[in-house]
């Protein structure tokens, strides 16, 4: 298997690679412009065509990781950068963002149709992009009409500001919801579903998105293939002071890992290094390439605050998990 | 709270009593006319107007549990004789029926517009009714594609054979698709689901339910009000000899008491006895007015073998759970 | 003026006479089957072609009105059995019913699609006719979503049980609501709205209704043009010991003509006296010729107890209320 | 209660601020540009996030109030300018304007498809803007159909001109033709609508409203809660010499004071002044903190001409008018 063994996302026309870049966490935040710049470069030329980000991921809560003034910009000011300064031709890769929180104001989160029209404003102004190939609703919003929130998003691709749209970390009905407005309202569907997917989160992606992609087209974008961190076999001996787990912004994580739950995923884990070990590749590389096992995962998206990292991860396409699964 | 104390099934303008009776499992099989008759007129004279039957039932695996060669009627036939011979006002009352399994042969089974159309019609020769009022579809059928199964149950009730239709053990997923092929071909959505519903089985009642009936307006008739008669009590010590979980069909049920899972419920059970002792009722009738506290649940289908039995389950209307919750 | 002066019902192409026959009250309650056929062969044999009923009108509460065992029949049998014995040409004369009340049981009442489809039924086997040609609504069920309302009435039309639809009581808003579901679902709208209308209720009819009729083609039927006999002057010096509003059932009538709002009517309605002296007519004929005189009004509904007043209210088409209102 | 205690505008996902700010009496004709702009600031730094305007206001009959030549921008005019040199961040508020009336030529008023496409166009370029969130349609046209009116404001939408559309002083008649429309035509259906509301004018808003924000989803934005000044207090003793309604445009105003129902509306407010004092506050704040109480007012348009009145009816969302009314 290789990147650029693309696959369709869902039953759209779009190819996408294998392994996606996500940049959210990382880019404006965690590192330097000039390390995501590296990270990006590695990336394409590696045969990753698909590039993901967010509006104002980094900005908010997460900053406060570091108390470095220079690491003050947003994922997607950072993205667009880079991609003004490398110049590869825009129709070689394809830049998707998500919408939700937008900024502080009441009017400038959710899903509202307001909303939607000055998010993705603001992403491609942010992006010096023209377009996005993809623009997901990050979340539902249960205070919005569906026929308001896919009226919207059609809008958008009417617009010519997207070409694409989908959704991220929404249920199967809610999924079936927004395709039936669209029928309805002759609008247009979203084409794919953004959803974590790693060893110890596997129903939605293995139960039900197939059942989605079988009935109505969409395809798969799994996000977390190392469990935030977790499968990355950092936390193996608890929450170590430079781990992301330890950022002020991020108790949460360090909870997860300490709770019981948590040291059952542990144990679990020391099972899955042993196998790891046994293929001679690294416990991260073992978990990527077993998302990407399942021909329902349409992209799987990793992410990376350094090249080596990077570069270790996109080894894992050549990890052969289970070469007996492909057939099927 | 009185049974004639009736709600709307679902956002659809049909009044249904609290309680509905079901007659799939015992009428034609383990209790003889006669009984059946006792029970329908006792439910009927008690203000409950939803009687629930299904093709096929008690006929096949399910008849062996006795030998005795005289209980060898379908359900829906005895259903029928009733009906006819106490002569009640067809209007004042709701016979349903549900769809799927009719018989051996390979068309006779599913959700195909020729199982749809013949099976509602043998079921009508069956009850010697011109009409039922709601029609389910007793399972999903991942062989038929959709539009087929909504243009066939559209066909039905522009036929005169059905008022209404709906579904049964029908994911949430699944009831949205339904209802977005409707929109889509202007064919008519189902109005009510099937559920199961008791202590040991809530989610999908208490939380995929409601946001269907608020988007689409989906309506709750829940069944197996005592976990298939866990709930009663009388599995407390075992399997009794005489039980339905010793008799032959009914393995998986024995297996459900036995299994760890079913140790479990035993314990909780115990909880539950010392509450109904507290209020003053028995065992079944605190689950059954423990499932009609919410207004959610629109018609809870109850069973029974006996006249004692029955009017016992009646009586859990006098039960008051949880008086607060009723208003709000 | 001429009774067989037809107008259409709104913008539908059914040709009605100016003055319909009401036959709720009266029929099968106050008076006897022979008094009603009298009454229904001198409003034929004058011209009049639209005879309106209702089901189990004068079933329940109107028929306390007298003890004599003889006036029990429903207004629909009464009517049923006049036209069979008749035998009139079945094209030469409309008959319409109105559906909302069929029964004591909750399945029996309201715009359920069970209960329109019931009740249909119920009345054409009355009537012993094999369809009506306009089936009202009698009253607005806001428990019933207006789409299931619209698909029953269709069905019905489908079924050939009826030719037309329309509404009674309800408001323009609801009358439009009806109009766009079947508009957007390609259903049947409804030609046309029951109202009340005399010199006493006069804003539906004269603002709202001519809005309807210039938007979506609804036409207008008035009832009670005397007001309930109010304008008939019967009541001028209180009530009468032998009128309707010394009946049983009929206390709401008397407190409106006692109460203060009735004393005022009474005071206009010496006005009223004086005009129909001048012109040389009753105060009925006038009360009559008065609601004719807008175009808008395509038929108004009048009943009558005896051959006398029937003939006199027919006589009010030769008064000539306001001639350069014609025009207009 | 805050004004950032938004509520969503009808059934849209736009989230709105309790109270909203009227510009069009005052704007560019009262007062001047720097008291405007300071109340714009009070609005807007309380939280407040609506901002309403209308075409042409202040420009014609309303600006002969004053002879001082300097007062004669458009009310668009002058909150352009203000919002320009603010330079807040665009979703951060809403601007919404009403269109009607937009200059004297024939082709210029009411809601054809040619004013629509122009009166926006010229309002976005008053306003310096490139949209508007809402745009209302400033009365019904009984001269163009409702289908012209329909698609034109879904073409302003389409073209990004406008990202909602509503009504102002439509009958719920009208609403639901216009809703009935767009069903029919796949066009957008309009949001909300702008009705008069306050203590002496009460029916639409709390009667009709709330069916059809129940039945199509129409939210309600209310003008006028102190009755054009009546509730302020100021007219109690007549009409002074400086008020608004001794200005040259205003006799309408003028007559309805001194006109026999004003006299008792004046009997009511000694009465409401009456509470008023007991609670502590002003009589035009409890008339504000009055609208708020009902959750089927999502925003209450407010004005003022100077900053302690604007200020003072702030002061009103601390008024507890009644506090067991807002759980409900």
């Amino acid at each position: 298997m290789a990147i650029n063994d693309s696959r369709n996302l869902g039953k759209s026309g779009l190819r996408v690679s294998n392994l996606g870049f996500g940049t959210w966490v990382t880019f404006g935040g965690q590192i330097t412009d000039e390390v995501a710049e590296e990270l990006l470069t590695l990336a394409y030329d590696n045969g990753i065509n698909f590039f993901d980000t967010a509006e104002v991921y980094s900005a908010g809560k997460h900053s406060d990781c570091t108390k470095k003034s220079k690491f003050n910009d947003l994922a997607e000011v950072t993205l667009g950068k880079i991609l003004k300064k490398k110049n590869w031709r825009r129709s070689s890769y394809i830049i998707s963002t998500k919408l939700f929180w937008g900024g502080k104001a009441e009017t400038e989160k959710g899903l509202s149709r307001k909303h939607i029209v000055e998010g993705i404003r603001g992403s491609l102004d942010r992006l010096q992009l023209e377009y996005v190939d993809v623009v997901f609703a990050n979340k539902t919003d249960a205070h919005t009409p569906m026929e308001e929130i896919v009226r919207a998003f059609t809008h958008i691709i009417n617009q010519g500001w997207a070409l694409y749209w989908g959704t991220s970390r929404w249920s199967p009905m809610e999924i079936m919801e927004a395709y039936s407005v669209a029928r309805q309202f002759n609008l247009i569907p979203p084409i794919a579903e953004q959803a974590e997917y790693h060893l110890f989160q596997r129903e939605k992606v293995e139960v039900q998105m197939p059942e989605l992609f079988q009935k109505i087209g969409i395809g798969t974008i799994t996000w977390s293939p190392l469990a935030c961190g977790i499968l990355s076999g950092k936390y193996e001996d608890g929450v170590p002071i430079y781990s992301r787990a330890a950022c002020k912004g991020y108790c949460w994580l360090k909870d997860k890992i300490l709770c019981e739950e948590g040291r059952r995923q542990q144990a679990k884990l020391r099972e899955v290094a042993l196998i790891a070990d046994k293929i001679g590749c690294s416990i991260a590389q073992l978990a990527i390439a077993w998302c990407l096992r399942s021909e329902n995962v349409h992209c799987v998206l990793i992410g990376a605050s350094t090249v080596e990292q990077l570069y270790e991860n996109i080894q894992a396409l050549q990890t052969n998990v289970n070469p007996s699964d492909k057939g099927s």
